[in-house]
């Protein structure tokens, strides 16, 4: 046996211990809500940054809802495996200025099945501190690839 | 001095001790909210439940909300000098309609001032489950007397 | 065909003819929530409320949990086939009183199959306004038959 | 009268008429919460993007919380005079991650007065999505200079 298959044994066989480890939630993809919105996540920056669109699904309602840009952050998986992150999705709307944050948490199953489970907050434009007790909505989302 | 009139003066000594621990914190009576709302509370029942009405603020915004019958209960303060409460206001609109849930509890100071720290939850009815994300919103308030 | 028979296919065809109308959703009886919880529930008196027990799930974690009282009220479904609900847990711990307000809505789709959709807040005593900032949970909770 | 000069009076006029529209609201510099906590919100970027710091009141009651970085960012005060903003904590924490975000609105009154009111949701890590429910705290922040 040589030496290069001597290393791919070594390779293969460090990537079966390593592979425990590597359960590592990255929100980078594509995903699904459970009320059927989708978006799309960018790769990573060396700051676990991320950007990407939100499209919301048929249930939105509201036809003037278009393709939404969102950007957020996540934790080092580095530092835990099981990341929480934080988006916010600025409303692309032809009437008024809607923000939404999400904060929520990657898990990761034995099967190394991700899931997003997220709590959030919808704002619209308010005219003054008296009506801003109506200005928040809250609900939450599961994605799942 | 007999033996009645010292009895008395031990009451009354007694009453002025035990008083620091009497500062109980009832719902029962008026009260002003943060943002200008008002609400009358009935007087506990024996399962310290209790009645009353909710008069929204003028950044109410709506004319047609009215005063609104209101419903709940508090944790009892023989147990817990500064209880937990709930109440329910089932708003009297001519349009739709909507039920907040106040969760909160019932402070009471060194100069048995009471303050009333609540979160609810406003919930409109929604035509179908895939209209149920946009059916609630959230806030806080803080009454005084 | 005598009177009786009469009566019965006449009875028979008022039913077909009522039943799309008799798409109501009742909290009466035993509900499973999606984290594993069960909550049995009373029949509704004549005002519409009902009382009950929940039992936390294996989710839970706290093996001090047990089975807790719940109380509510739901919508006349005279009024609204869908109709919004609230109750209320007092939880029965060992250690402090914790209470949970439910806020949702029933609803009952074509074949109908009820479903509740719920969002809930969770709240501990605290010991002063100062501390009342950290001692209220969030959620939501989705319960089928 | 010179062309410069004419341009000055020009510019002065333009500024007065112009000054009514300025009442515009931007989270850069300290602020004080209802809670005594404050905050210290640098210049915003051409982005309307901005980082800080977070400095929990004596209210928090955990030693163990140090000044915390914060990021966020805010609507463009070109397109609204009030505008929503939202900012995410890191919580630097000896014990575990914490993540809060806020989302909020910039209200300016009359007086060119500004106030934050904002609804923060506050997560802890938790171990697997059957845990996740207790996970996230909920309140509102009103921010002062």
């Amino acid at each position: 046996m040589g030496r290069r298959a001597f290393a791919l044994v070594l390779a293969l066989a460090l990537a079966v211990c390593v592979s425990p480890v590597e359960r590592k939630c990255l929100l980078s993809g594509s995903w699904r809500s459970d009320t059927g919105c989708r978006m799309v996540v960018s790769i990573l920056d060396k700051d676990n940054r991320f950007s990407g669109f939100y499209l919301p699904g048929p249930a939105a309602g509201n036809l003037e809802l278009l393709t939404s840009p969102l950007e957020g952050s996540q934790q080092d998986t580095r530092l835990v495996p099981q990341p929480i992150f934080y988006f916010t999705v600025n409303w692309q709307l032809r009437e008024a200025a809607r923000t939404t944050v999400f904060l929520g948490q990657c898990y990761v199953d034995t099967n190394k099945e991700e899931t997003l489970h997220a709590l959030w907050l919808l704002r619209e434009v308010a005219d003054s501190p008296d009506e801003d007790w109506k200005a928040t909505r809250i609900g939450t989302s599961i994605f799942t690839r």
